[in-house]
């Protein structure tokens, strides 16, 4: 059950990037579960990963390859890969050195990513002897293929494709996410993969994926959890005929942006799809003293299973809302400079309700399926947004059965 | 739903305390929701307050009072006088002259208290008329009553009562608390209010309080809120025939066990009451750096609505419970130190799935009421526990519907 409409959009076609998938038999059910991206050969990439101290073991090689100039990512869904230990090391290195051997290129050149359950071992028989049918499969246009063959509990594919215009050339950007929640039920859980043919070095390109993450993928949340298997990749083919993006030009400034949006839209998707959510939920702090309050708060209040819970209920709550920025950990707040607005609808002024509220019109915004809440702290001028859903009785129904 | 046996004790006598309830009809059901608690003279009084930023109006009055020798608290049910404003601080204050007419002393001497809805005006008129009734009430054996009368969604009145020993002469200490969240449905929340007839001075009773209330009702959780009301009182009267505890006698440390001891009952009940708990869990981490580290990985696991989903379904998902263990911020994790216990079931060793443990072995664990989850870091000596319940459809319920 997602939120808004989430048809899956029209992909351009990036040159110099092909996308191939097979099913290999991980997942329960047979439907493709390996996917390779393969880059030309003059391909920069970047990546982020999980802040998680017990990162699963692709994540660990993933890493480690990076430094190598990957030209393929290995991607498998049914199975994480994680708390498995050496043997999940080994299995990893295996996959990359199998694959390496079907393409002619180098292990050290594959990033590998898994996500599905977490403790179990890795079939990896299963996975290689998949391998030389997703290389066969390699096409420029198998995006919606590739957004599909990555998911798990996800209830729709999940893709964005924009194009910008540099000195009236076109460079394409094109995303795939997949997660629905921050951690899945036993699941291990977001990943993104971006493609665009701009020719940009690999350390502007590291700097722009992660102020790119740190503003979109880090700035949601379903539950709170951050999975140990989390990464985001960018590959840049340089196919383009636009100019190479390079640090002082103002092109940079026009790239760093789509990519951003990019990020934001994918990462947005994986909340409408967020775990039993019923109800989108954009929350907006202003008049903060610096961005990591504004995100402090912002975080504080869409983590509370209180707000989220009177959000399923379409119930104009603000006492929840008030008692979660009150907790949140700032000094010297100061609650009658504090204002609450939920979309238009003023809540909370001086210290208490809103002499002009009723709750009719806090009814009428809390029936719709997208809610902006505004916090204004009265302290600065920082505005910063975090994305969440409701909590239902289907997340708990999600995240209880899962294994049953 | 409450999670084991939890009827309310037989409970002793405090020599110079007496409790006075009464209905002044705020609550929406005819049942006491006054309490007056009396002190004698000679009286030293502690407290302990929310660290919510948004503190409720009678928090700021009883903490202004509380250094002005109290001799009585005031506590109101079915409205936290949260939210409300400059009214609000006007009516707690109106609340206190008026019981200090009633009784003949200070209004200074009183420290009002409330719990229940948020932003409501508290109904002040109501309430002060029914002070009367409370005050020619007070009995030394009314503490049943008393802990009935502070309840709002709580499901079983909270109360302890022990006895400690000193030079042969016997100390009592009584406690009775409310709360069945850190934060209720709309409801502000979490009081203890805690009596002896131990003979001790003020800043000592406020040591022994601020050391108990860290480690009992700063070690529950039930959804990871705090609430705009919280707090916790202890009165000592005086009147046991034992000696004054000083500073430096080993008294101190005996009288310090008895407070923590009754704290953590007090604390316990709370999350055995948790909304929609079916299960207690108790959270050991051991062989932590110190103890700052042992509670932040301990409250990380007890907030996880994934972990607490996974012991609502009765589901041995360790993957879950690693997961939070790693993502709790603790620098230079190693994951192949950390083992894992449930119950003395061991899951995890050595970074993966312990090579002894069965399903079936963790199954029977996850099918009790009472489970404790054991976390050994290998880093150090520190131990500490947290206490909280599992995520039930009923959570969902009892906070969705709470207004409707």
């Amino acid at each position: 059950m997602a939120v808004g409409q989430c048809d899956f959009p029209n992909m351009l076609n990036v040159k110099g990037i092909t996308l191939g998938t097979a099913c290999a038999g991980i997942k329960q059910t047979i439907k493709d579960d390996i996917l390779v991206i393969q880059m030309t050969e003059d391909s920069t990439c970047a990546a982020v990963f999980t802040q998680n101290a017990f990162c699963a073991a692709p994540v660990h090689i993933a890493k480690a390859h990076l430094a190598h100039q990957p030209r393929w990512l290995l991607i498998n869904s049914g199975n994480a890969n994680a708390g498995t230990g050496e043997q999940g090391m080994q299995n990893a290195r295996y996959s990359c050195a199998e694959l390496a051997k079907v393409t002619g290129g180098h292990a050290q050149q594959i990033l590998p990513f898994s996500t599905g359950v977490i403790g179990q071992p890795l079939p990896v028989a299963k996975l290689t002897a998949a391998l030389p049918l997703a290389i066969k499969n390699l096409q420029i246009d198998h995006w919606e293929l590739a957004a599909r063959a990555i998911m798990t509990t996800d209830t729709f594919p999940k893709g964005v494709s924009k194009t910008i215009s540099i000195d009236g050339q076109t460079i394409t950007i094109n995303g795939i996410s997949k997660g629905a929640g921050m951690i899945q039920p036993n699941m291990a859980t977001m990943l993104g993969f971006i493609a665009t043919d701009a020719k940009i070095e690999q350390i502007l390109l590291q700097q722009c994926l992660s102020v790119a993450v740190e503003q979109s993928f880090n700035r949601i949340t379903v539950d709170g959890d951050t999975s140990t298997n989390d990464a985001c990749v960018v590959m840049a083919s340089g196919c383009s005929s636009a100019p190479e993006i390079t640090a002082d030009s103002e092109h940079y400034a026009i790239f760093a942006a789509g990519l951003m949006d990019v990020c934001k839209q994918l990462a947005e998707a994986i909340v409408r799809d967020g775990e039993g959510a019923t109800k989108l939920i954009r929350i907006v702090v202003e008049e903060a003293l610096n961005d990591e309050e504004a995100v402090r708060v912002g975080k504080t209040i869409a983590h509370s299973p209180l707000v989220k819970t009177a959000f399923f209920a379409s119930d104009p709550n603000w006492g929840r809302i008030l008692a979660a920025v009150g907790r949140s950990g700032i000094e010297d707040m100061v609650l009658e400079n504090v204002q609450l607005f939920l979309n238009e609808v003023c809540i909370v002024r001086s210290g208490g309700r809103a002499l002009d509220y009723t709750e009719e019109a806090g009814q009428q915004v809390m029936n719709e399926e997208e809610i902006t809440v505004t916090v204004k702290l009265g302290r600065g001028n920082a505005i910063q947004e975090v994305l969440t859903c409701d909590l239902s009785y289907d997340y708990v129904k999600i995240n209880a059965e899962y294994r049953t």
